[in-house]
């Protein structure tokens, strides 16, 4: 038996490389001699620069750089062994778990100018290769910080340079790019992204995410209101409608940045991770992945790990099942995709909290579990 | 596919025959085609008469009888097709549930004479092969009111016939056989049952079960020490020694008036159940059973219905999965009696109230990933 286990974290208890290995325990009770190869996931989200380096290999560079209220913070990039290329996570920089307090958590303010030095520094380590991880942002600044990093001058009608934080982009009347950085063009930015919100209306960024950003109603009317002048600006300039692209709402309307700006490409996270991972070669001979997240049910067809996973599994003729914390309604929708079954690591009523804390020994036991009836149907098969 | 589903009931949610509905139509999810037999279990206890007529087939015969504190009440026993045996429940004549009033409960009064009447309304009815399911007793009386409703003649040291219930058994003197039903001797007697304790002592009738039948701890102390003369009595009379047999102190001593007065044979109930029903017959080609009660835990390797079906099954090559509404630790012990792996029905944390309320949909998704799994085995084996 070859088996590839390929999970993503399990939110609040498990790292997706603890789940790895939670799963592997389970099965080595049953097949203690089975051909193993584990390939923890993350999809895109917070977590994406570790989950990259651990499965492809590759080096942490230090940066100090500006956080998303300006005082700076110790943030890093990757550079993945191989290819060379450069992962940018941006919460790194300019996430929301920077501003521990969420009473200073403010959208008007906030700026993603550390992403824009994280990727300055990236370029300047020779990197032109990027991936760019950037969920979990603190910011709704239309991703005007980060050009601001990296050269791009943002003029008022004075011409003088407007302040950062999605409270200012209103104010922006003209753009000098005369100082961008010329090293941008000659690479390649691929935006790691689950997020099709466009950048502006009631689906947008501000109106979808500025709340859990510390936005409040006004505000939000005030960041769309902003928003909106810069996307008319941008549209000036580049010649790129930003307004309803799908994708340019992601992590506060930086994916509109990086679209208008910069030789980008918007993929799905998982597909991005999985290209870089070593899963697709561990699919080679396999008879079985196993997978899992916290919760799957029919949100997850919507390209999360466990789908992403599958779908690249069944191209290879390689059967997925998962396992999750708790199993939602819908997962039907799975099936065509790859999904042959979906456990839960539940072995009777709990709590959560319960379950939480012994995620891993019950993770384990589903894995064996399901090892366990696979097993059955090999042996057993007549006419199957 | 052929597939035997043999669930024992899931206590205070689903019957037997619920259980095995709700396996059978999450397995058509997958398999529509599959042969399937449903053979709903109960090992011994309470719907044991209900459960044998609904798999054997027979028909039910109203008794009018004498309840537990002398009340009448309307009882029944069974009679099974074919083998023409009559199926006597004694919770039907003698029952803690038949005293509703928990107040009322009191074995010092309670009698088993109704369970003799349904006996001698059997023998009546030409039956002359038994299965007693004994759980649910009210009674402590050692089996006196049923010996006596078949013509014994308990009698105290004058002469004197002795009241019911176990708070006269002390005065037991001498036992008069002159109108013993002469039928007794030509029938035979399988006693179902996993009470394995012996009449008298710490682990005897009165200590185990006495309190949950309304015996005060005076009470308990009275109830052993009546008991002890009643074993007295009847080793002088039969040569029968009570007092230390395993499963003489079933149903409050009537296992033990069984064993001395009948020719009867003691067995585990699963084991009862399953040579009546049809359930052997159903392995004949089965691939698979599933199996399922309520909680599965070390405590089912003492002979509880999945593990008497699955050391069924595996006699005869089948691999048996059980489903349960609660997995506990200590399974292990279970996998060398052929229960190849065991799943719940828990979907994710849920509440007992949750997991109770939803029993019948969860155990249908239950068993159709178990089935969707077994699929991947069967499909995707090459050195499983």
């Amino acid at each position: 038996m070859n088996i590839v286990i390929a999970p993503d974290s399990f939110k609040g208890c498990l790292s997706s490389e603890a789940a790895a290995d939670a799963i592997e325990r389970g099965i080595r009770r049953v097949l203690p001699e089975a051909r193993i190869a584990k390939v923890p996931i993350a999809d895109g989200g917070e977590g994406t620069l570790d989950s990259l380096l651990a499965s492809a290999g590759g080096r942490r560079v230090p940066v100090r750089a500006r956080g998303p209220l300006g005082d700076e913070v110790e943030a890093e990039f990757g550079v993945l062994s191989g290819s060379g290329a450069a992962v940018i996570e941006m919460a790194k920089a300019s996430g929301l778990g920077l501003v521990e307090d969420a009473d200073r958590r403010n959208p008007l303010l906030a700026t993603t100018y550390g992403t824009g030095q994280l990727l300055r520094a990236a370029l300047d380590e020779g990197c032109r290769d990027f991936i760019l991880a950037v969920g979990g942002s603190a910011t709704n600044d239309g991703g005007a910080g980060m050009l601001q990093a990296l050269g791009l001058r943002l003029l008022d009608a004075d011409g003088a340079p407007v302040e950062p934080g999605g409270g200012a982009l209103a104010r922006i009347a003209a753009i000098d790019d005369a100082a961008w950085d010329p090293r941008i063009a000659e690479s390649r930015f691929v935006l790691a992204s689950d997020v099709s919100n466009p950048l502006l209306g009631p689906s947008g960024a501000s109106h979808v995410f500025g709340p859990q950003k510390g936005a409040t109603p006004e505000d939000v009317e005030e960041l769309e209101r902003n928003m909106a002048s810069w996307a008319d600006v941008v549209e000036r300039v580049t010649g790129v409608r930003l307004h309803d692209l799908p994708g340019a709402g992601a992590a506060g309307g930086l994916g509109g940045a990086f679209l208008a700006f910069f030789p980008a490409e918007l993929r799905r996270g998982i597909d991005v991770v999985l290209e870089v991972s070593p899963f697709r070669d561990a699919l080679r001979d396999a008879d079985l992945v196993i997978t899992g997240e916290g919760r799957i049910d029919s949100q997850t067809a919507s390209g999360k790990t466990p789908m992403g996973v599958a779908q690249e599994a069944r191209k290879a003729g390689v059967p997925t099942i998962a396992i999750a914390g708790s199993v939602g309604p819908g997962i039907e929708a799975l099936y065509p995709h790859g999904i042959e079954a979906v456990f839960s690591l539940a072995n009777g009523p709990m709590s959560l909290s319960e379950a939480m804390d012994r995620a891993e020994p019950l993770l384990a036991h589903a894995a064996e579990q399901v090892v366990r009836a696979l097993r059955v149907g090999a042996s057993g098969r007549r006419d199957a």
